[in-house]
């Protein structure tokens, strides 16, 4: 199982597009195959703080999502509602 | 329902032991009234990044957590064996 951390920063005024244009990209890659879970949290410190944390069965299930067409239509939408960089962090179970 | 990504850098020769001292952290907070789940995980790219990624119910299931035994028990021994500050980020699902 891998677990993506994914954290961005939401434009103020761009936030309720930011969470409308990616309803979609949330509900079609949590039906896609070896998608364990896949949500978007919001920091309680700080709302504008947006992050996706998601499970995957394996390398090749996130393969398939980076090239899936909701993925390739939707993310590159969202680099112009944020400020900054995504961070992403890919983790494994600790051993 | 309350999600806490915990990130920390644990020193390279102590990993063993943080992973051997946290099996009863993990494993009671597991059982505890509230918790949805409860991992650690370590960073593909660093794998003395150790991550946990613990959902609660709400903040009063967290707030016993805090006040669990094992966790008083435990929790102040990592500082020991990690170096730098523990990033901790509350999540709550984006709205």
């Amino acid at each position: 199982m891998i677990t993506i951390v994914a954290k961005t920063k939401v434009r103020e005024n761009k936030k309720q597009e930011f969470l409308k244009i990616t309803e979609e990209l949330i509900q079609k890659s949590q039906n896609e195959e070896g998608c364990i879970s896949y949500d978007l949290y919001e920091d309680i410190a700080d709302p504008y703080t947006l992050t996706f944390i998601e499970s995957w069965e394996d390398m090749e299930a996130i393969d398939l999502h980076n090239k899936a067409e909701h993925f390739m239509k939707i993310v590159p939408k969202l680099a112009d509602l944020t400020e900054g960089e995504i961070e992403v962090r890919s983790y494994r179970p600790a051993k």
